[in-house]
């Protein structure tokens, strides 16, 4: 009865390093939750083969679906292709089927494909290709692993087609109450409420913006009928 | 010779929910950069026991410095200070150091330190405070694992006093280069680049902006003169 659970694996030294802020999480997390996927676990991690290998090895076996974003260019730092195919111990070459879609769209630009944007062609025996509607270069799925583009633009067209071809629970419903009082205030009642509603989940998250100070309470679950019955307790104890 | 490690966990189901943007991360990402501390990984959980408690123990074995954010408010879905003490078997209890914080800071408002909010000063045995600037509920340290707020404003005050605690390395030197080719044609000659300066580390960050396109070059090191040489050779080879 509970949902598909789901984990990512963000690669990218770029990202440790401060240089660049990653958006694909938080694109992803949003997708997963409106399909009814609980994400329950991300992991960032840099450009190392071992690395690499152990993270997909070891989320794969515990989650339903495993997302990864980063590594699949035509650079030598782009080693997740290889790394995927070692984690599944799956034989990995240039595909034919890949190499058709990058030889068409080169040959429509009048870009050479040369060695290095073959190396994009590289795909696991047995992956299935992710559409890239972008810049051509294919993700691709092997076993529970969707191995997805770095780049956000890339990235979020790649979610786009494949978050239909994923079984979803159902999705979350979440209810969200603005109360302007300190979170030290709310904690009480707010601590009896998630006691007496053990099937919704709820979280407090305080502001404070332009002089005024509270806290947004997000109470989340399946059943809409209990979420209101708590919304309406918890406003019922803050008039 | 090599650097001191660093580890992150970001704790809260409302990051992976995809309701919250985390920007701790890339904060903490760049401070530790200009330390010379490495960050090698950072996780992302939810506000689970369990789940926690293995998070701490796992990454507080394998690097120098553990950092975690989130989850030490006064809400019942406020469990990290918890959980700390349980991965280290360590007793917890609202501590008079902590409790005097908060006492000076409420009286000065007229505010209550009433049960909630003295959740705030449960602190395990044997740990030290870390300073909160903007709210004065304290974080702390606990063998090598820093403990702090999720509160972007409060996160980044208690990580200026955490930093100049810690023994740093080498700053990396990171320099880029910008190049308006494909990255397909960049990635020859840059590999062979990579390959004779193995000391370097060499990251290709495409860009697509304006109808101009090409990729960053970014060249990290500890050593300036070799990354000047690599990048004068980079330079050449496309002009």
């Amino acid at each position: 009865m509970s949902n598909p659970t789901a984990a990512m694996i963000v690669i990218g030294d770029e990202i440790l390093s401060g240089r660049t802020r990653d958006s694909n999480m938080h694109h992803l997390a949003g997708q997963l939750t409106e399909a009814g996927i609980d994400l329950k676990e991300v992991r960032v991690i840099g450009d190392e083969h071992g690395t690499i290998i152990a993270a997909v090895q070891a989320m794969s076996k515990v989650y339903d679906y495993v997302f990864t974003s980063g590594g699949i260019g035509p650079t030598h730092d782009d080693i997740t292709a290889d790394c995927i195919a070692a984690a599944f111990n799956a034989n990995i070459d240039v595909r034919d089927d890949a190499r058709e879609i990058l030889a068409e769209h080169y040959a429509r630009s009048g870009t050479e494909l040369n060695a290095a944007r073959l190396r994009m062609a590289r795909i696991p025996d047995g992956a299935a290709l992710i559409d890239n509607p972008v810049s051509a270069a294919p993700g691709f799925k092997l076993e529970n692993v969707h191995v997805m583009a770095g780049v956000p633009s890339v990235f979020q067209a790649m979610v786009a087609s494949v978050i239909p071809t994923l079984t979803g629970g159902a999705p979350l419903i979440s209810k969200t109450l603005r109360i302007e009082r300190g979170e030290g205030d709310i904690a009480g009642p707010l601590g009896q409420l998630a006691e007496s509603y053990p099937l919704l989940s709820m979280g407090s998250y305080p502001f404070q913006k332009d002089g005024r100070y509270g806290a947004h309470i997000v109470i989340r679950g399946n059943d809409d009928e209990q979420i209101d019955a708590a919304l309406a307790e918890l406003e019922a104890a803050f008039q």
